[in-house]
């Protein structure tokens, strides 16, 4: 996950904000900047960003090559939040000419908005099952084509010695296909690396994460997974189904693509932050159902990770998109498969079917079940605390483009030789079964009519090696060859995630859980005497499975219902839940989950649901940004490009104030303006002058601004010559008249709750005499957090 | 649902709202209250709710007497919007009180809080699993004696003529049962009547509906349930179940009960709507959890009716709180069945385990599930429609309790001879089989080792009679039967839903739905000649089930769920999905949700989602309510008793505002005081002069505002004296000092989404100098939605 990191200076491409690391007054009081900047030049305190900022475009210079030489000094950066981020404008921009066109518009036009809206979810659903079916299959073929040569190749070197070809072919077979896959990752678009799934935690918690749901991310995410999971990886193909799906929504939402330049003038009004990440959550969900077969699953992942402001319609759509999309998955494989129009095959991991006998559980086996969550969380918390220590050394020292992808190819190299290591010394023979026949045996060394199920662990798919974990006979693997499994995978996975690659994390752990766990499960009927009745070791393997994945991600309710949903029986539903409760409280007493420690190594600034329980003695006035550059309503054009120039504030959004003529009473906020608004009005120039000349021919509409949405130039390509500066521009039309205020003695939590529940950008504080005395942006409020003395106040940095 | 209507009547007898049907300064511009006030001269238009005062304490006056002769006059009532209704405090009043107290909690209070939240949660799921445990075994130990009775009397006189005794007999000990039933409720405790859960989505809404979280009304529901369907109404046990884990979450979280008077001194801290409205969403979706074993769709039921705000600890608790409550019951009905330990049985409901080859269903059949889910939203519309004639001629005609009591004996009275004539006149026998025994199987006419399987399905419990709709081998059932049991059971369950009795409407939707389900499974399997292969007639139960369910009650993702853990199978998620939107999008082209319309029927001021989508050209301006009483920070004691004591306002919220000195400028907003606790200053005597003189010996705390929560007592009982009359009150701590405002030029959609979001009770409207000039609560909000014409604009009325 250095990805995020990198692409924290990818942003900076852009030059909007300045990348000089320059201290901005958006900072509260004096003091601290200064430090900041002290500090940064010291150490490189800010440069942590710009230390993996390796380029395309850019070359390294020499400052931070001598950086490089110092990077001891790095602090844990997960005490910084970046300035960089920026947020979403959840808050609809209720000016004039959004007014005016909402009133103009009837109930019918209303009722095709929303007809649209559906067609909308529809097409994500359809083309992000799509995507997933093209996932599988190409997957699954050339998985297949590198198992028969191995294989083949294997067979005919069985005697020792020989096998050292058998080693080194596959060993460079899956680092031919990884390293294709960390080369289009690390050099065309680094934050395809990963699940995506942080990514998309933070998109729908708000923060605009630069490229996050580009074309190109997208192209990349997909041909990423695929070389990935063939390249015998660690890793799942589910998770990157979440961001795939969460890039499809961004994409068909706006009815065009500004990356191929062709508008299709659709879905126009859904141009803006708003309705796009309402379809961005039904993107996400309709991934994450055709990832797991799990559409309520999907729904629930969306609203627990995104959605603060719960709404039944949107709930209902997003519900829509996940069938559509789970649907389309069953329906193109089951073309696949040559059963077509059996619609019964859940999505792109199938847990097989739980019948019969097996899937009843006892009370007395409760306590048994809490106890491997707890061991869950234990795993999972070492997992997450490994995984922190490892991506601490990857920000550090391995940045660079080509050192990301040699170590995605030594872990290919690695994880085919331990593979193969574990399997040669294994003698866990078991019989050819007609039942559970797997699709890729391996004889080895074993007597014929029978394979080595070791082999079946590690040479089949993550998926097959799941599936054949909770499913085969009880006896199919021997304690030994599960203990040594889980070991070296626990390990491999660890060291996988964060490569540069695109891979997910949801699979190694369920495929690590389900290997202890069926250990558990055997060693259980060993103990007991009536024990191999009830301790049916697939049972076992599916609740470890759940407890080690809940030890690691974290979710409960989401994750319950997916569980649920992928082994299609409800029955487990109740220890489910049980186990994923215990992984968490007890993985959460040691470290926090997996997607919030990268969350936070990124030092993106992401709202938690409240504000920290001990922050009532914080209120508006010592959390906002003060002094706020204010606007007056009718400004004169060279103010607004200086203000939109200067490099050291780059603020986003400015209130607009007027002036109550013939009186020295203090300016009254008026309304509130975006840096993006103001852009659009410089580039058509709409200047009070020049409409009074008539020059103008048309008045600026919605559609200009939906036009330039999202990527606005930067201020530096519009040109303002310097009679135009002397202009003037009225913002009356364009600002939003209405914006929401909170008095300064507002307490933190209280600003927080308005913040958070109407998903605001800018919230203005102003005094009793509506005056502005200061702004409060999600900056402000992500820096509080609770630590483990008390309430901690995180540095803004400019990383 | 006459009962809604007659709380509204009840809740009068606290007589804060004046009777008298005042016009009221809260209703905009004066137009509108002569124009109504003149038609209450008339006509009665006020008189609806009084109609139906028929009251334990209350005589009917002798105008009211002569109102009832002349009923015709009264308009559709749901065109209004009762003034009675007060809205919950989702936002905490964050006053100086509490914000003292907060600060000085420490993090370890804050985590010992957290921790007594999850307890509560436990108790409230244990709780409401151990009320539905005790339902169950009731309600089963009732029915088999009551059936055993009848089927010996039946056995005994089978020959022609000598079975109208048993009718007789049959119909009297309904009639008893129900007439217990009924009494309870139509003279103890009327909000116990019907589902309750049209009371608890209005509570979840913010809405405070009187006496429906008593201790009293969950006795009453308790034991009426229990009795009307030992009466063998065409009822269900499970929708009270939501009603009653509702009510226990309300008592539990206080620590106290008010009706005994009991006070544990515990939970505290969680006598505030806020937190009491939380628990009451984990006390509704635990019962949906006890009733249909779904945990996961409790959850999602209480966040599709309630929470606006999604705060992912709070879905976790109720989400805990649900799974205590299956496991509760569970386990406890395990012990109850022998089979102590064996925790895999579902809820009280139970459609048994669809299993083996007759769950897979193929693409060809989706059409099919669609076309049933288009007949589902048909029938669910005529059903609601006719309920609708049904419950206004119950408001307009049948609203005197015995009155009450008599109509739901005669429907008992009717059921059982429908049921016997049924019965008499089927000729379906079917042999006795080993596999699918009857437990209550009548030979009747039929030959012997044969059964009549009409008797199957009205002689059994409702629950029992979709089990076996859903299961019993193809052939069961012959389709006349199920046609004429559809039909007959339709009307009943039509006719019965609304009556002053405790039952839910689901498992009498669930079983008209399995009767034309599988009758359509059965007319398939005839039709097409591979038929009876993939037609099993329990697939197509289910999907009738669930079609008709959701044409009838409209919920599609919380019931999804619901239906998907019922049927312990997650193969027919998809299907079902399909099925409910369909009947849903067929069902709202002609007539809202049977819960909606009983909501509407009361003129409760419910909020839905978002406000109506052309309600853009209204403002803040137009929608408030002004002018508003405002107090001064320090007020004249007199004052404040005159402005509470004023019946023709009965304002709850007051802007408080401060009058810079010796400054001709109007009044600045500083705060809101709540009427609640004004009541409690007054009643403490916490008046300015008493203070200097000492002869307070302390401070008020938030103790005593949480003590007298929620039973404030009126203004009426607090003696204030001459004297105390000229001093003054000091409001300063006491004020919720940052209230949420807003500018007068705020749309209505944005003004909705602030108040909706935070669950907001009063919104001041200030004006650019912070002067108050409006307050929006949520019947002003209420008040517009989205009629055939456009926006229509609901009257307010006193009843």
């Amino acid at each position: 996950m250095a990805n995020i990191a990198k692409k924290v200076s990818w942003s900076s491409r852009t030059d909007e904000s300045g990348a000089a690391g320059e201290g901005t007054p958006l900072l509260n009081g004096s003091e601290q900047p200064r430090q900041l900047r002290q500090l940064s030049e010291e150490g490189g305190l800010f440069r942590i960003g710009r230390l993996s900022t390796v380029d395309l475009e850019e070359d390294v210079t020499a400052e931070e090559e001598s950086l490089r030489g110092r990077p001891k000094e790095i602090p844990h950066n997960e005490k910084l939040l970046s300035l960089k981020y920026e947020s979403l404008d959840y808050d609809n921009i209720e000016n004039q000419l959004f007014l005016e066109e909402e009133r103009r518009m009837s109930h019918m036009g209303f009722r095709c908005l929303e007809i649209s809206r559906w067609v909308v979810c529809g097409l994500i659903g359809f083309l992000t099952g799509l995507i997933a079916c093209v996932i599988d299959i190409v997957v699954e073929q050339l998985a297949g084509v590198k198992y028969h040569i191995i294989k083949e190749n294997i067979e005919k070197f069985t005697e020792p010695g020989g096998l050292s070809i058998s080693l080194i072919l596959w060993a460079v077979l899956n680092s031919a296909f990884v390293m294709v896959g960390a080369i289009i990752v690390a050099f065309f678009e680094p934050i395809a690396a990963g699940s995506g799934i942080p990514q998309i935690k933070c998109y729908l918690n708000g923060v605009k994460i630069p490229r996050v749901v580009r074309l190109k991310t997208l192209v990349v995410k997909v041909c990423g997974v695929i070389c990935s999971v063939v390249g015998g990886l660690a890793v799942g193909k589910e998770g990157p189904m979440i961001h795939s799906g969460a890039v499809v929504a961004a994409g068909v939402s706006q009815g065009r693509s500004t990356s191929l330049k062709r508008d299709f003038k659709i879905f126009e009004y859904f141009r803006r932050d708003t309705e796009k990440r309402d379809f961005v959550s039904a993107g996400a969900a309709a991934g994450v159902s055709a990832a797991f077969g799990a559409p309520v699953g999907g729904v629930l992942f969306a609203l627990e990770e995104g959605a603060s402001f719960w709404n039944q319609m949107l709930t209902w759509r997003i519900f829509f998109a996940s069938m559509v999309s789970t649907f389309t998955l069953n329906f193109f494989l089951s073309i696949y498969h040559q059963k077509t129009g059996d619609l019964s095959n859940p999505g792109l991991i199938n847990f097989g079917r739980f019948e019969g006998d097996t899937v009843t559980y006892n009370l007395y086996e409760i306590p048994l079940f809490i106890a491997m969550g707890a061991i869950g969380g234990l795993l999972g918390a070492l997992f997450n605390v490994l995984n922190y220590w490892l991506t601490i050394f990857r920000i550090r020292y391995v940045h660079r483009p080509c050192l990301q992808v040699m170590e995605a190819m030594l872990v290919a190299a690695v994880t085919a030789t331990v593979s193969f290591t574990m399997i040669y010394f294994s003698n866990d023979c078991q019989p050819l079964d007609q039942e559970h026949a797997e699709e890729y045996p391996l004889q080895l060394f074993c007597a014929d009519g029978e394979y080595n199920s070791m082999a079946t662990a590690f040479f089949n798919t993550p998926e097959r090696s799941v599936r054949s974990l909770f499913h085969n006979q009880p006896g199919t693997y021997n304690p030994l060859t599960l203990g040594l499994f889980t070991l070296t995978y626990f390990f491999l996975a660890c060291w996988t995630y964060g490569l540069a690659v695109s891979a997910g994390v949801f699979i190694p752990s369920l495929l690590i859980g389900a290997a202890w766990g069926r250990l558990c499960g055997i060693l259980l009927a060993t103990i007991s005497s009536t024990g191999s009745t009830w301790a049916d070791p697939g049972k076992y393997a599916l609740i470890g499975a759940a407890a080690q994945l809940g030890g690691i991600v974290r979710m409960t309710l989401s994750l319950t219902v997916i569980m649920v949903e992928a082994t299609g029986n409800v029955t487990y539903g109740l220890p489910i839940m049980l186990v994923l409760m215990t992984a968490k409280i007890v993985g959460d007493y040691f470290v926090e989950g997996l997607y919030d420690i990268h969350i936070k190594l990124q030092s993106v600034p992401f709202l938690h649901w409240e504000a920290p329980a001990t922050s009532h003695w914080l209120t508006a006035r010592e959390v906002m940004s003060s002094p706020v550059t204010c606007l007056n309503r009718i400004e004169k054009v060279g103010t607004i490009v200086d203000t939109l120039s200067n490099t050291s504030t780059n603020h986003n959004g400015f209130p607009v104030v007027v002036q109550v003529s013939g009186n020295d009473e203090p300016a009254k906020l008026c309304g509130l303006i975006l840096r993006s608004q103001l852009i659009v009005l410089l580039k058509h120039k709409v200047f009070v002058e020049l409409a009074r000349s008539r020059l103008t021919l048309r008045k600026l509409q919605l559609k200009d601004f939906r036009d330039a949405y999202p990527r606005f130039p930067p201020i530096q390509s519009i040109h303002v010559s310097q009679d135009e500066r002397e202009c003037m521009m009225d913002l009356t039309e364009f600002m939003n008249p209405t914006p929401y205020t909170v008095p300064q003695d507002t307490s933190l939590p209280r600003v927080f709750k308005l913040f958070r529940a109407l998903g605001l950008r800018h919230l203005v504080v102003a005094d009793d005499k509506n005056k502005v005395v200061g702004l409060v942006t999600r900056k402000d409020l992500a820096r509080y957090h609770l630590g483990k003395h008390g309430l901690e106040e995180l540095q803004l940095a400019q990383t």
